[in-house]
């Protein structure tokens, strides 16, 4: 059994792991923490797991996770995992960062867009970036694996067989992606109550976003040639769910949808649909699907693809335990067959 | 494996069923039958199903059902299973009906609430109710099982505690019941679009709702004493979950957290919280758990009773399955452990 | 022009009424205050107010609301009004208070639900009850009107017909209320996010809440007997609406439709629906109607009644511009003849 | 007063128009038509009608609604409307038609995508496009207006200043538009049950939706050059409102918020918002207003345009009323004052 550990139990990706992992057939979950909760019973926040799990959050003390833990998996804000993670490696411990903190290679871009500077830049290096459909062999074998954003999951598993072969420009890149409110996580905030954020749709964040540089740093590397991408995030109003719809100019005649499949032939949570076909988000709610689907309207340049995840899972506490299975030698699909839940 | 055919693959019970049944470790999905999709690929219709069954729905002919299958789940409106049963069952096939053709054992009570004579009388004393908090046992033995709808499942598991042991005036019961969209099926309707039935709430049937006999006569049954209950079915704007609220008036004093503790010890999708609680629908969502709270405001005689289910899985599809599990000795559990998906 | 300030104006009820002043036909808004946004324009807080209404948030200043308002309207939590209302009287301003500081006439009462004692209790014998339903031509004369809670004005306008005319058992009420989710008013709060209250239903306060005592003193004023009511809220996933499910014992014969389209033949905001009928919440969404429909199943000794109601409206900011049309003699639906949102 | 007639009342248009008619200080609705209800109250069909509407539906002659009717609005599916336009013209009642049949001028065009020959080719000539930000004038001596799609509206008035200033490359233009499911009409079908549309986000109609020739037309119009449009319409699961997200490549340099607030200075329901703003689809719902904002993320050569409205008023009814205000030398904004409702 792998023996898991868990930083920052009362978010939705730490209760949507919890959901994950009490029931993967080769996993122990050895300990949960919370500042804010520490001593309390797990089901009583989260009264989805009655029954399920018998554990209460604790104290986050790395020593007491490391000797506890074979992986201690952080589902913090931004700024927590930098500070622990190094304890936790000297200890032989291995980490999967849900987080923002090591998602990007370069520490100037980092403190650029997360306004401090980052507290382990030596681990920059060593970070495996968690997305398993380019990254499968080194996550294998990495100590820290820094798992994709929600949107970049989406929108870079959409671009990558467009870009890897040089099909589009990739100076003229357009992500208008959607998320449900659940991204924003669970914090009391006035723009995410049911009264501001139901019946609405808005864009955000216009003028530059977080994920941003995340995914221009990973299509770059697909492409091998310098990015030019127009990223709007909207709020849909609905719990889970991110649909991105890409838009790129075409550069030289293909079989797309045969790239696409056989792109993501051997890929168990990428499923190219038919062509024609329009993904809904609530295909692959709950589960850790990716489905896409690619057009190309009136056969002209301009190559759409529409891209659909659960930002909680596949976005990421599912590619979280996606990336643990690939390193601990599971199977990738192993605790992660979960079926949509449709209505 | 227990070979398992559903007729009337299309509704929301339907595929409800496919989820729960693709993902059980002794079921192997045999046939599903559909008279206007005969031929369609189940994961057409349900993209959620892509990869997890390779299913063509074909027409639905007794005979050859019985030859493929152990057990036949009926997913169809009423009307339908009392024609194709007594042949099933003349081969040897058992059958798991979820409508409501074999629910009341009066046939002169189903004329008056369904409109028109029952086709099957005779079979109406052999079906058993399958409700396993009160019939684990007959239903074990069970060649035809008939599921309870999803108002009664919520109701009685929340009356029965009271009404077995006299402790209320069987008389004077009200049921407030609450109930998402997807109790309508999955049938194209104005009332239940989008736009007719989001950001709304209202009661329905209030003079009179098919799941008002079929109450009466599970809460009779339990009381042994003439039943006077009112039943008030809303529709709230939200896809699955039901909510009943339920009021009694206590005839004599005990303790009542106790009275439902015992009552459930040992059932394993009846979940009773800790006094003072308040059951959210979510709670259940996806799962086969009904959770009860019961409140006795400022120590007066009127007991409440909060009962939340899933109408499609405890209240239907899931219950089909936990009572599948219990006809062929299966632990009552097995592909049952869904965790409620929250958020 | 009436000139009116608002003090509180960034809630839910302060919006509202903003919406409603700013087109009603003889109303200027002279002012509106909130600490917290002093100096802010109002329409940048809420968008939907640009090009309706040219003001900026101010300190709130009882002298000052005095010189410059004929009326000053309340839409704060409780316990502010109390303290700033003898000095708008005693300026001659007249006031209408939407929070619950005057809502219970006995201070004692009021000490003991909002623990801590009344500020202002010489005023509570003066304080008008604000539902026009009963008290019309006190309010008109009235300095201070006190507007009940959104459950209040559903439960009451629904029970009064039953009550006053002694056809029902005044120690047997049941009312089993429904709200959205603005009626938490809107400040940040886990458990009214999005993703915490949509696709989710449940009770709270059952073992007693605020708005309890404030409807037994109504209901006891009706009926001039002591009155037994148990009384559960529940929160629904909509935004706006309140739907009230009331349950009495019938004590003698009589043409209930008929009770009801009397008493209410001069309401021009109480709507008795037809025999049969089911009130949707939306129906009166946006609107300052409440709609009723009165059933008894089976003829049986069981009266329900449904009663619908927009709370931001009819409960709240619609109410409060119905009693200041009466207090300053206007016609008692000026302004307030908005058509419902359908869908 | 103005005598206004419409048929096919039934739909969410027709019951829109009803709610901004009933309200016009200068319209008395004189008809209502709908072969289906005929006979039928309206406000037993839309109970939020009740004491503001007394009328009866009636079978659609155009004899008598010429005789009975000023104007005469046609809230149909296509290809109703160009049966019975000539008959009412020829009597002198104008017309404004909600539906698609005289949107585009070219009858050729219009039956590739209508999939049928025109029946008044003649009269498409004559028809105006009812969008009054561009055809003021001529509306307002038109016989037939064609009121434009929702999708149009909303697309239109963001992309026009930046190509009637030919700022931008008119052939990569992209509009991806999202949608509340009001948008697919009153009409029982599967897709937009709430158990299917809400939850739930996906793009369609990618290969060609029937709003894209009437796009075009308007900004080629507008631009006077061929123009490249990729048009993505998506479903949201809400009720109300469009959000269009544009994309153009700027190709001078511009002050891009001074060029919009210029273009619709004199435009009363066209709000442009201060730079770096997000409307909200709530900020415009049940009111007539369009808001846009402007962006160009690190000043690059991607303009951004975001564009609200309301579908069924600024896209539908609200619009077909503020060009009857025209037609019939009324105050533009008669009638359409309404400020949106929020929460």
């Amino acid at each position: 059994m792998i023996r898991a550990g868990i930083v920052g139990g009362t978010g939705y990706t730490g209760v949507e792991l919890l959901r994950l992992l009490a029931n993967h057939p080769n996993v122990e979950i050895a300990a949960i923490t919370s500042r804010t909760e520490a001593g309390a019973a797990v089901s009583e926040l989260f009264p989805n797991l009655r029954g399920h799990l018998e554990l209460c959050f604790t104290e986050p003390e790395p020593t007491r996770l490391a000797d506890e833990c074979d992986v201690v998996f952080f589902a913090t804000p931004h700024g927590v995992a930098m500070d622990m993670v190094p304890a936790l490696l000297a200890q032989n411990t291995r980490v999967i960062d849900l987080s923002a903190d090591f998602r990007l290679s370069d520490p100037v871009v980092w403190e650029r867009w997360y306004g401090r500077p980052h507290a382990a830049p030596d681990l920059l290096a060593e970070a495996v970036y968690g997305l398993p459909e380019i990254n499968r062999e080194t996550i294998a074998q990495a100590r820290l694996v820094a798992c994709p954003g929600c949107y970049p999951t989406a929108v870079q598993l959409g671009f990558l067989p467009l870009l890897e072969q040089q099909l589009v420009d990739p100076g003229q890149l357009i992500a208008d992606a959607k998320s449900g409110a659940s991204g924003a996580g669970r914090k009391a905030a006035l723009g995410t109550l049911l009264c501001e954020a139901s019946e609405n749709f808005k864009a955000y964040g216009v003028s530059g976003h977080r994920h941003l540089p995340e995914i221009i740093q990973g299509l770059h590397q697909a492409s091998q040639s310098p990015v030019g991408l127009t990223f709007v995030p909207h709020l849909t109003p609905m719990i889970r769910g991110i649909h991105a719809t890409l838009y790129a100019q075409l550069q030289r005649e293909t079989d797309l949808q045969a790239v696409y499949e056989q792109r993501y032939a051997t890929a168990p949570f990428v499923d190219v649909l038919p062509p024609g076909s329009h993904p809904e988000t609530r295909s692959v709610r709950g589960s850790n699907m990716c489905r896409l689907a690619v057009h190309r309207p009136s056969a002209g340049n301009t190559v759409i693809v529409l891209s659909v995840t659960d930002n909680l899972v596949k976005g990421a506490s599912g590619q979280a335990v996606q990336n643990m299975n690939l390193m601990f030698g599971q199977e990738e699909t192993c605790g992660l067959t979960h079926i949509a839940v449709i209505p």
